[in-house]
């Protein structure tokens, strides 16, 4: 686990980004001595900032690590709710698990918690969720929706929205969602939601949204039928600059969300769907259901048109699209 | 926090009862020293278990304590899975929050908890349920059933029934549910069922059903319009018992509901339902529906015809009944 303390020291330097500042003033401007700022200095180098320094010249912030520091995504960060409070790690078992315990804490809504790797990352259904350590992006977000758990699945897909918009912010590449919860580039997945919650049979208590996405992995690092975001857009993505973009596009969704205009994110949800329109098999609990997926209704159910022309509404299991 | 020890001793003394046993006797067949069983002795006072002793006779167990120690309930509990591991406290903050922790410790299904008090004892949408020290039953269990979370309410619906053919068994009163999860004797309250659950949007991962049930409370001491099946049957009723019938009748509505057979659990409430056929209002997140209450459906839904002759499916909030 590695946290980075709020540095008032770091905050000086970024803020003086690109010119140097003489130690003596830092000392003087922050009221603290002068070997608390080297101290300081070498605390920062060893979390992996570069920070030059000259001799009458003082020191100058050249870059920062490529690392999910809490303090740095939260630099900057235009959100109301969403990443107020942000836990970051180095491992984690689960960052669903570690957000669920926030949850049964109390913790409000909004609070976000980053890893760097998982030791024990899932994805939906209790399957394995691979990412190579310091690569990718990990989050969950706890949330604290009024909705009965019957709409959790609404969550799902404005989650996978945020994230299509995000990336689109970020690398002008349009990605795509396959039902439920696969972010998607052709045939490739590049992404996936998790979303648990504690609930009442007709109440949520809260939710967790967990959302893992291949950033700067390669392939032959990741499970087969995986690309990454560095991949598509064909160079590095700064993780952290993403992240932030993403919070930002996650408040504006769950925000028109809790307004319930549910439908306009269905509307950009079915924009990014590779499955509305598509041949698809669906396997639910066991069954096969093969037809035209058709798009999904107002609680984010799926429905198929089957080839005997009888409509079904798929709210669980896996879909396949049948590509030609 | 108390527990009971699994007493060897005590055992021993049960399968004598009625009979003094001397202490040599006891020495010898369990094979432990005379003043180990001397000790076990004051233990088992000390627990409220009254042991007779006589020179040259020996001990004799003349009664045992009204407690929900885990070892009473569990002996002579004729079940498979519900009941095999139990959990007994003096007082916690809530039974279903112990359970829910089991459940995230991967902890099997059919674990009970049981509190003779609660400090944050919780009823549906967050109100507060008030049960008088070591007078009434509460229990929290863990299940494990295959159900997406749309069909938790069905658990809920079981559990009523699993309680009034408990109560039934015990008292031989008949008492009434009151959609969806109030244990009632006609307009007085005498339980409560709060089913939770830690789910995907579309899968269970556990649920812990709740049950509060006032037994040898008087109306006094509990919230206005609420009763006791002691106030009911006209005599104190004996809470270990009880519970023992109350968990083999849970396991085998557990097993109906595991099975697929929710129908035979529905027709079964539908003979308990004081709502069916009544005229009723319900609030629905703030809205009022009046009509005749028709009945519930394969989710448990209630459905309600409205006086314009439509008919509305609710699946959340309270219902009153309006009697005449």
């Amino acid at each position: 686990m590695t946290h980075l303390k709020t540095s008032v020291v770091l905050d000086f330097l970024r803020e003086n980004q690109g010119h140097y500042i003489s130690g003596e003033e830092i000392s003087r401007k922050l009221k603290v001595s002068r070997s608390a700022v080297w101290k300081e200095m070498q605390y920062l180098r060893d979390l992996g900032y570069v920070i030059e320094a000259q001799p009458h010249m003082g020191y100058r912030l050249s870059s920062i690590p490529d690392k999910m520091f809490a303090d740095e995504i939260a630099y900057g960060l235009k959100t109301k709710f969403i990443g107020k409070k942000i836990f970051s790690y180095d491992t984690l078992d689960s960052t669903n698990d570690a957000a669920f315990k926030l949850g049964e804490q109390g913790m409000e809504e909004g609070v976000c918690v980053f890893a760097e790797s998982q030791k024990k990352g899932r994805g939906r259904l209790g399957r394995e969720w691979v990412s190579p350590k310091s690569k990718n992006l990990i989050l969950s977000m706890l949330l604290r929706p009024s909705l009965p758990p019957t709409e959790a699945s609404k969550i799902t897909l404005a989650a996978a929205v945020s994230v299509i918009q995000a990336v689109r912010k970020t690398t002008g590449k349009t990605l795509g969602v396959k039902w439920p919860n696969d972010i998607v580039c052709g045939h490739k997945k590049v992404g996936g939601i998790l979303t648990e919650m504690s609930a009442e049979v007709d109440r949520v208590n809260f939710v967790v949204v967990g959302i893992g996405l291949n950033i700067n992995s390669v392939s032959k690092e990741l499970p087969k039928g995986s690309t990454s975001l560095k991949e598509i857009a064909g160079h590095e993505v700064s993780r952290i600059s993403f992240a932030r973009d993403l919070l930002e596009q996650l408040e504006r969704d769950f925000l028109l969300l809790k307004k319930g205009h549910f439908e306009t994110l269905a509307k950009e949800w079915e924009d990014f769907s590779v499955v509305s329109g598509r041949r698809v098999a669906a396997r639910v609990s066991g069954r096969k259901i093969e037809g035209e997926a058709l798009g999904i209704d107002k609680d984010g159910a799926l429905w198929i048109r089957k080839d005997d022309g009888l409509q079904e509404r798929i709210t669980a299991g896996d879909v396949e699209c049948q590509w030609k």
